[in-house]
């Protein structure tokens, strides 16, 4: 499973099928070179995973969990339960109702323990990674610093290609 | 919290706001003379007692629960990833989505892991203690004699009254 | 029609197209070894069959109906309004409305008469047959065995393979 | 219940609380001198008397039947599966989806079986009276040029007050 | 365009394409032996037409106009503004929303002009035609006798084949 | 109904009751002192009147038409089915489904015939006048300062009361 | 870019993935020989150039900018936020919400900024250049010409071709 | 507006009337001995105030921002564009659409550009202020221990209540 001491954050996600969304968010932190772990924890076929993952992640040195699952999505909302470690919860898009349960699963959570929570699929993957990052690099100005320069470029890459009738 | 050697059916639910609806739940099973347990068990703020409700669920001879909850409803699901005692599932209404959330998180249970879900709100929880008492009527002849006079009635009560314009 | 003597779950579905997503369902009951009825039950192109078949449900030894039906899907709930065996209820993905529509007509019964709903689609068949599995089991301890062993095995092949980058 | 010679016309509903929906259907029929049939007709609760009335639907002389449900809204496709006498249905305001679901479970009938549905709630109710007038009025001059009365006072008095900021 | 002194039913859509679904109200007409007349009438590019449809559409004999529309589907609430004809609606499956939009604009009617409307794409449209041959029926004994013989084959036709695991 | 010669946006409803939503947009349009003609125009209970108001909108001078309407809302895009002027359409909020159905009928106008839709409600009302007099300022260089005096104004309001605690 | 002195509609958009939306917006103004600009401007990714964008837009001549957005679509209400030239906004069909996000962050401006909104995806980007030419037509004789040429082929595409069952 | 050295959370929304949903938000920070800073900044009203309050978060010291916004919500997301501190959404019911609006703007965030999103209304706010907390704990030990206790206090009134039929 990886893992550096210096490994703070987790990528999480209900099934193995949920890696096709969930790399999205490896990707970044890899494009952002911050180390993460990837696990699958399934909130129903493993539950006692799930509460010993959640129960160590912070001695783990976990500073941020990114939790991604679908339909009725319980991974996110169970780990934000077992711990004070800030849970990002990422909405996978599912079969019938194209994420919308996934969504509301994950984000309707309870007053009293909160799952920061991204758009369903790709795009929430990603961002989730991001979101980490900028939760880290609060206190990591090297990382900062790559979230900046990420950012400029990302902005660079729509200026300087304004004619979507041309090649970019 | 009650409890007699002969009760078979445990009404739980995520918070005590919930008993609004989950009392025609106990209503049903009352006046069907079924013996029953009420808790209160928040997936969210008390997991671990969640776990080891569930896990001694079928010991404490429970034989189907029934678990109310609303938004992002955990509580039915991971009851149901713990046990093989049946898990009958009551969505509560909900302040901003009217209990499409609930729904969604309790019916969505992905393959392995069965969650039988009831209407949203005071049908549901009615008649999750219905469906609970048809399970065990099946072993329990006297049971299904009441349930068949429940239905009888029921029958009657709309036959006798067919005119709505009338007084009933 | 298949039938031995102790058939106790019967399969039934709106139409032989449903059968590509009720047949989940049988898969998991052969699978746990549990013999079972399947049969084509129209609501709307047979009522008068639907009737008899609820009828004579409990005198033909069935414990659980699993209903699978598509669109304003009735066949769950008239089933249930017709006997006191347990109903099931598979809502079949549905053309425009991808199963919410089955959704809303199978779970939302009022007050009186339950559908147990499982989830839209595959994985509902499949969990419908094993909470029907799961009720009975709870008079058969064998089966009750069979199910732990699914679960245990279920539950291990998501910690055996926790790497979801890596070949399972 | 009433009933003279000529009543081609039946409003049937699910419970007697939807009598403060359909009602505006039997406003209607009133205003057009149209005598009509007023029943409680449950799916779930009066299945067998669901399927007697359909049966004898066409030989009690019903040209229409205007049936309202809320909720999993079985009533108008069950009817409409048992007599060839047309159906239009009512979808009555449930309480926690407003009425989505009965729309869905009466609109989204399956190939087969049609049933003619309505708005939600009391325009539907009126609607339906009026389609149902509009269906008989075909062979009834007189009731065309009652429609056509009607028709044209609904327009006046859109006509003759034009002007919503005064008192009309 | 057709047309037979003893057209009774016109079929009207929105746009050339909504003909992939409205072919099946026509392909249930032909099977029915009911002559009809096809038509693309569209509210938006030809808001004229419309009107001069729907103003002499009694005068031309049909006594039910089936029409389909997709989107903002204004058609059949249009033609039912200018003409008591019974008008059936059939909501085209959409692009972005699957026919919901279709849906909501055909059947929420306000008070004062109905639709009577079907299912969301291909099983609506064949099922206009069945209600329309139904209404039909009323006054026309051997029309009667086709539906009824067509109920009982697709009756016959569930009943031969109750296996679904079977070739059909 | 009003009208001086420089009337150039006429705001039309479906119903009276609409007035309580496009009451809001005659506010900000008196605010802004540019006249407006306000008038009931029911699609559906007065479809003539709609055709011979769009056929004149032109001819009477108005640049804009403001056109709100709840449900089935067929107002706008069949006025803008019969004119050039720029049709702005403005849900009405609805019983049953809170002005989605409303929201959907107005703003998914095929392709051909454009309405500009506005928000649901109040809200939408007041932006509809507010569109339409921006649309107007171009050629009214008075209006584009009194509109600007209006932003102005917003801006300062939000600005001057930063503390939400504060009585404003 | 473009630009021309008489460019007076500017087309911009989220992303160059939605030029396969947005280039529905160009034909249709190349058709009516309405000169326009092309601008990729990200609400996210280049705010700055948002806000430039506006600030500019009115002395850069545009009468009317069409912004397309998908998922939680910002870019139009930001540019209206920032300018008083007239935005319309086209919701691009988005990947899990088919553009319900899109349409929603698009129409429900809150009271004081107005977008005026087009339909999800190909036929709203059309109908937003229609309605800028329809805007800029009520000083542009010759443009106001070209539309009701447009108008009037619209039409006679309908009328030339009435039957759907043949070639066009 | 408050403010000393150590405010390290601001508290953000986009009107006066947003105060009733994020108070919630205070209120969980107050409880907490968290300072922060509370302001109303408007994205359409006050867009350049939105700029320089996102541009100058960081030097401000902000470790995250929580931002409230209803209906088209661009507030979170147009923040978000312009800073690396990590915002967090709060979706405030809105009245049409009761917050489904508000939530899809806001988490449906193109990749590139996070928020974190919570839950519709109140339980939102509060959940913000929470995870906000969890945030700067990694941190700060002593915030850490108090969220602690928060946690163990919030599990205690559930377990020390658990019969939901009596008073609490």
């Amino acid at each position: 499973m990886s893992s550096n001491q210096a490994t703070r954050i987790a990528i999480v996600m209900g099934s193995r099928s949920d890696w096709a969304t969930m790399q999205y968010a490896a990707d970044v932190l890899t494009d952002l070179n911050v180390p993460f772990h990837v696990e699958v924890v399934s909130a129903h076929r493993t539950p006692d995973k799930l509460f010993s993952f959640a129960e160590t992640a912070h001695d783990n040195g976990y500073q941020v969990i990114i939790a991604g699952a679908g339909g009725a999505a319980h991974l996110p909302g169970m780990l934000a339960a077992k711990t004070l470690v800030p849970v990002l919860g990422v909405p996978v898009q599912s079969a019938a109702l194209s994420g919308v349960d996934s969504l509301y699963s994950i984000v309707q959570m309870p007053r009293g323990i909160p799952v920061g929570t991204l758009a369903i699929g790709k795009a929430g993957a990603a961002n989730a990674a991001l979101l980490a990052a900028q939760i880290l690099a609060q206190h990591d100005a090297e990382l900062w610093q790559r979230l900046e320069a990420f950012r400029r470029q990302q902005t660079e890459d729509v200026l300087e290609n304004p004619d979507p009738r041309e090649e970019a």
